[in-house]
C-alpha cells in the first residue's frame, strides 16, 4: 500500500564528539524515505529543495521506489539548511544555524497521482502545512501519523492542536509529551494526549527506547544497547519511517502489528546512528534489518513462571 | 536455599512531591529482605540497629521468614538515620541528614547458622564491610551479588575494586557504571566492568529499566511505565532482593533465569514505588506478583515475522 511522506529534503552539518561533517544530505523525508522504502514502495515524497539539491540524491531515492512528483524544486533558492553540534551525551545538541531558505515558503501540493495513498506521514513541520496536506487529500488516509516539535507547541500551538484533531497518532518525544500536556508522568501526559484527538500515541525516549500507547494499552520498545552513538541526526525519522513502512507493507493497523512496526521503526534507527546522516540507511540491506530484529527480540524475551 | 542479605536496617524520613514521612524504617537489607521473602526462606539478615529500632518491625520480619540473629542490636546508641528530599523528576535528591550512629561501628559477624548460604547478597557498605562478610564465609557461595554506590568510589576505589575480584555480579546505577570506568558508553563501561571481577553486571537505569550483561549478552528489562512514583526510596535494593530472591528460590544461575530474576526485581521495585518506605511491599500478595510479572510480560513480549 502506498505511503504518503511530508517533511524536508535538506542540508544538515554535524558536530559530534566523534567527528565533524560539511553540508550533507539530511531533513525528515529523506530518513522516512530511506527507511520505508525497505518495506514499501512507492514512497511519495511531499517537500521542497532548492536548486543546490544535489541531482544524484533525487536518483538514488526515485531508484528505491521513492516518487517525487510531489517535491517541488525552487530554481533560485537554496535549500533548507540546519547545521548543529551533540554534546558529549547525544542526547542534546545546540542548533548553530538554521537557514530556512525554500522552506519559508513551503505551500505543499499533493500531486493527482498520490492520491488514494492509505498511510500518511507528517513530519515535523508547521501545523499549517500539516493540515493543508491533510485537508488536500480527497479519501482520508487509513492512518495519518504526525510528528511535532517543541517549537511549534511555543508559537503555534492552537495550530497543533487543530491537526492533532485529525491525526490517528503522534510522535513525539518525552520532553515534548510533557511540554505538550504539562504532566510530568508520561503515563499521565499520555492519556491526556490521547484525548486531543490521536487514537494511538508513540513516546520516543532516545537511548531509552519507545512507548507505544493507546486507550487500553502501552508496549515497550527498547533501544538497542549500542556501543557508539556515532550521529543521532536522523533517528527519530528514522524510527517513523521504519515504523509506517511495516505498517503500509502489511497494511494492518492493529496494535498487535504496531508492536512489531515499532520495533522495526528502533531496529532502523539503530542503523542510522552508526554513520553520519543517512550514510548507513543506504547501505543496509534486508539481511541486515532481519538480522537486528532478532537482537531486538533476543534483547527483550523472557519465559515467566508463575509461582 | 537460603540467602544472606547484608545492609542496613535504619530509619529514613523522607519527602516527595506527594507528601512527607516523619522517621520510617528502611535501609538496604529491610528492602531485600521484604522482596526476597516473597520467594525464599529463610533469608538470613545481617545487620546492625539501635535501641530505637522497633522491635514490632522485628517481629514482622521474623514472620516472613527473615532470621535476625545476624543482626547485632547496640543497647546504648541509635540506629542509622536519613533523610532526604526528591525533586519533581523523582530521580534525584537531596541528602538533608545522614547520622551514621552504630553504622560506625558496623563489624558484621556471619553467625555459624548462615554458614553454608548459597546465595550472598551485599548491600551498598564499605567496601571493608563488604570483604569482611566475604572472608568469613566458609564455603563460597554460589552467586555473591554485590551493590555499591558513587561515595566509595569516591573514597575508598582501592577496597571497592578488591571487593569486585570477589564477587559473581555487580548491580549499580548507570551513573556509578560510567564513574566506575570513565566510559560515557553503558556498553562500554559494562564491558570494562566485565573485567574487574564480576562474570555479570546488572546496570539499572530508574523509570528506564535495567540491563544485565554477561561476557556474551544483553538483556533488556523495562520498568513499568507508571502514572506516579509516590517514593523511590528503596526501590533499587527492591530490585535486587526480588532479584537474587527468584535465584535463590530456584537455586538456577544460568543467564536464562537471571533474565526472569531480573523482572521479577522490577516487578518487586514497581510495588515499592506505590507507597513510602516498605509500605507496600508488606501488602504484596503472590497474586499480586503473578499479576505484575505478567504486565511485564505485555509490555514487551511481540512476534516478528522476518521478511
Amino acid at each position: 500500500m502506498s505511503l504518503i511522506a511530508v517533511g524536508t529534503m535538506a542540508f544538515d552539518a554535524i558536530e559530534t564528539p566523534f567527528g565533524k561533517t560539511e553540508k550533507i544530505i539530511g531533513g525528515s523525508a529523506t530518513y522516512v524515505a530511506y527507511a520505508a522504502s525497505n518495506f514499501v514502495k512507492p514512497v511519495q515524497q511531499i517537500s521542497i529543495v532548492g536548486y543546490d539539491y544535489p541531482k544524484e540524491e533525487m536518483e538514488d531515492l526515485k531508484k528505491r521506489g521513492v516518487q517525487l512528483e510531489g517535491v517541488e524544486v525552487v530554481p533560485d533558492k537554496k535549500s533548507f539548511f540546519w547545521s548543529g553540534r551533540y554534546h558529549e551525551d547525544m542526547n542534546s545538541r545546540d542548533t548553530l544555524i538554521t537557514d530556512l531558505n525554500v522552506l519559508a515558503d513551503f505551500n505543499p501540493k499533493v500531486p493527482d497521482s498520490y492520491q488514494g495513498a492509505e498511510f500518511l506521514m507528517l513530519g515535523n513541520l508547521s501545523p499549517d502545512v500539516q493540515l493543508s496536506v491533510i485537508n488536500q487529500m480527497k479519501k482520508r488516509p487509513k492512518l495519518i501519523v504526525m510528528d511535532t516539535m517543541n517549537f511549534w507547541m511555543e508559537i503555534a500551538l492552537d495550530g497543533l492542536k487543530e491537526v492533532l484533531k485529525h491525526v490517528d497518532m503522534l510522535m513525539v518525544n518525552d520532553a515534548e509529551a510533557r511540554q505538550l500536556t504539562g504532566e510530568y508522568s508520561i503515563v499521565k501526559a499520555a492519556k491526556k494526549i490521547l484525548t486531543m484527538g490521536p487514537q494511538y500515541l508513540i513516546i520516543k525516549k532516545g537511548e531509552h527506547g519507545a512507548l507505544l500507547f493507546d486507550q487500553d494499552s502501552v508496549f515497550f520498545a527498547p533501544a538497542l544497547p549500542l556501543e557508539e552513538v556515532f550521529d543521532p541526526t536522523g533517528a527519530g525519522d528514522t524510527f517513523a519511517g521504519g515504523f509506517i513502512g511495516h505498517l503500509a507493507k502489511t497494511g494492518d493497523i492493529s496494535f498487535e502489528n504496531m508492536k512489531r512496526a515499532i520495533i522495526v521503526g528502533s531496529a532502523m534507527a539503530s542503523f542510522c546512528v552508526e554513520k553520519f546522516g543517512p550514510t548507513r540507511l543506504k547501505e543496509v540491506t534486508k539481511e541486515d534489518i532481519n538480522e537486528r530484529m532478532q537482537e531486538f527480540k533476543d534483547l527483550v524475551s523472557f519465559e515467566i513462571e508463575l509461582g
